[in-house]
């Protein structure tokens, strides 16, 4: 039978397969996939999250396996709230945090709560993708901010603001995905002077905050603007995303009860066993050790990356230099499409990802995205050659 | 300063603080709670899932704390197919099975991919009140069947196919939540007789089914229907409630891939952790036998408060008695507010959910639910003594 779907699910800005997509190529062992966000494997705590598991079973089992409430276990949200103490001397409580089901899922629950169809979201162009393919669920206008290497170009958002009221703006301040760039201090500042007062929730996701290998860290917008910040974190790319661990920082009580309130309605609580893993594992442990270990790896792999592309690319490509994070953002001639060379490189057996599903209306863009932080050196190294080669076959046919 | 909220959670008909409400209670443990539908903690096969746990970070610890598809962990939708066929009879491949966050996840999920605002939607009246929440976030017109003790009131069933054509119909065919019926046979085919060939999915949740102590189990409607039919199952009530893993079966590929991208938006995938947990307990241990003693304690149980029920409620209350799963239905005199009895038990430490929030028009109704699965036989005894006395002060003051 024919089902009748939703048009929630069938409108053309839905891009749920792109999502799909790039997961399933990560699984293809023939694929040097550069697409994705993944981590690399050697980067989990795999002996540390056994032992804490096996502590947890011990101790705490019928806790770990119980239903609970909605907001999550306490003490993970107490070593959240210490560690946004710790690292950014930001003060929140443990009563402050949401446990989502790692921070896409605090994507959904903010945009479910603050969106009806109509309602106009401002967004980085280009933006996260699946950030965008969530916000979409909701039937928004979104409206895109351009970019700068600083930051958010302030006189676009001047602009926006002049014309726009957004309920919510998005920003990744930190190795922006998918630029790679990070907001100076300076761009923050002037962010939050023109948004200050207004009525218009800040949502900050900070997935990559603590992969820094280079330069200062800036201040978060939690700083500049108090509770009209929603900060987004996750474990995901500090210990591990299969976990599916990540919380929403909000210190507005309405806000907080409305998103719990939702949580219960799709799916009760997230899963206890990995909220237990992870706290107990976060206590026991020598996390900014750790954390020490995956910076110096993945800053390898950028300096690997950005060799190669250095010295394999043709003339006139260009990209970002980021400081930390996961992704470099190439730039090609004007007139190349990303997607052109996303094929031509599948074909390589090279996965990257095209810059278009980033921008909220433009096509044909000449830009894709790299990420350097699954791949070993000689995979970086025949993948990006494979690339080049692939960005020399578009622009030859041309 | 004052977040501008959505519609969806701000409208009257979002109940999700009652869900919050109700697993806050069941943390009290100062409360005697027939409240939720908790299972009894030592059901929790914990030496087995520890072992499992310790298993999965021994042989394949990158694939638990990686990215994953959507879909779900392979083995595990394995598991789920072949119980299918063993304990039903049901032909489902492991292509079929959709893992979800609970099944919770998986009512979200069916609804968000078939409901559009003013949409219909058919649900038992009274329903689970937390999918009656789940589908309101979507906006339908839901439309209450009634029920009898046989099922699905035929008439009424008949009455609203001539005046309405619902996307869909959700029903817990098995020890149903709240009342605790299960539908005969007869009323499953008749049911079918009359939904077939139509444009109408039917949802069939059955989270209890495995929890049967007495009668015969009938077909799943997916028997009569094939794929008009979605089944949603769950490990909460069989293992463990906190892992958060349930499932929709769906042979329908349009909607599979709809629900698939859909879960991309709003969570990427399940966590990998508690679905290789349980694939691997499900394939190392003899579940059936784990299966047979569960089944004994509830039995045990639901004797117990039967005949508390029996020994101490005043004339002219009525109740349910349930061949499985987990909830008894009680049915005051007219006039006399479940509502009200909450409140006065309550007051004696004892936590009932009341009728209201399981209608979907109804508001003062004389009925409440009661689950035996979570309590001792002495705090049986004892809560089912201070609920006959609140019982009794409520009807005292009329």
């Amino acid at each position: 039978m024919e089902f009748r779907l939703s048009n929630r699910v069938t409108r053309r800005d839905f891009q749920g397969e792109f999502t799909a997509e790039i997961l399933k190529a990560a699984e293809d062992p023939e694929i040097i996939s550069f697409a994705g966000g993944l981590p690399f494997a050697s980067s989990f705590p795999v002996e540390e999250l056994k032992q804490a598991a096996a502590k947890v079973f011990e101790e705490n089992p019928v806790l770990a396996l119980q239903y609970n409430s909605a907001k999550g276990y306490e003490p993970l949200r107490q070593v959240i709230a210490d560690r946004y103490k710790k690292t950014m001397n930001l003060d929140f409580t443990a009563d402050d945090i949401i446990i989502t089901n790692g921070s896409q899922q605090g994507l959904d629950l903010i945009a479910a709560s603050l969106i009806d169809a109509g309602d106009e979201v401002a967004c980085e162009n280009p933006c996260y993708l699946v950030a965008l393919q969530t916000f979409h669920l909701y039937d928004p206008v979104v409206i895109p901010v351009e970019l700068t290497e600083e930051g958010m170009d302030i006189d676009s958002l001047k602009d926006m603001l002049d014309k726009h009221n957004p309920k919510f703006m998005y920003m990744v301040t930190n190795f922006q995905n998918p630029t790679g760039i990070t907001y100076t201090d300076e761009n923050r500042q002037a962010i939050a002077d023109l948004v200050k007062g207004r009525d218009i929730v800040v949502v900050e996701d900070n997935p990559y905050g603590e992969l820094r290998f280079a330069g200062k860290a800036g201040k978060s917008m939690h700083y500049y603007l108090g509770e009209q910040c929603l900060l987004l974190g996750t474990f995901s790319k500090i210990a591990s995303p299969g976990m599916r661990v990540g919380w929403i920082a909000c210190k507005n009580k309405a806000m907080r009860e409305k998103l719990l309130n939702y949580k219960s309605a799709v799916d009760l609580h997230t899963n206890m066993l990995c909220q237990m893993v992870l706290a107990t594992y976060m206590l026991d442990n020598d996390f900014d050790a750790h954390m020490v270990d995956v910076r110096e790896m993945y800053r390898q792999k950028a300096v690997c990356m950005l060799d190669c592309l250095e010295k394999y690319l043709p003339e006139g490509v260009r990209y970002t230099k980021p400081e930390g994070g996961m992704f470099i953002w190439v730039m090609l001639p004007e007139g190349i499409s990303g997607v052109d060379v996303q094929r031509e490189a599948l074909k390589r057996h090279v996965g990257i990802v095209a810059g278009d599903p980033f921008y909220e209306n433009d096509r044909g863009r000449n830009t894709f995205r790299l990420n350097y932080t699954n791949s070993t050196d000689e995979e970086i190294d025949r993948g990006v050659k494979a690339l080049a080669e692939s960005i020399a076959a578009v622009m030859a046919a041309k």
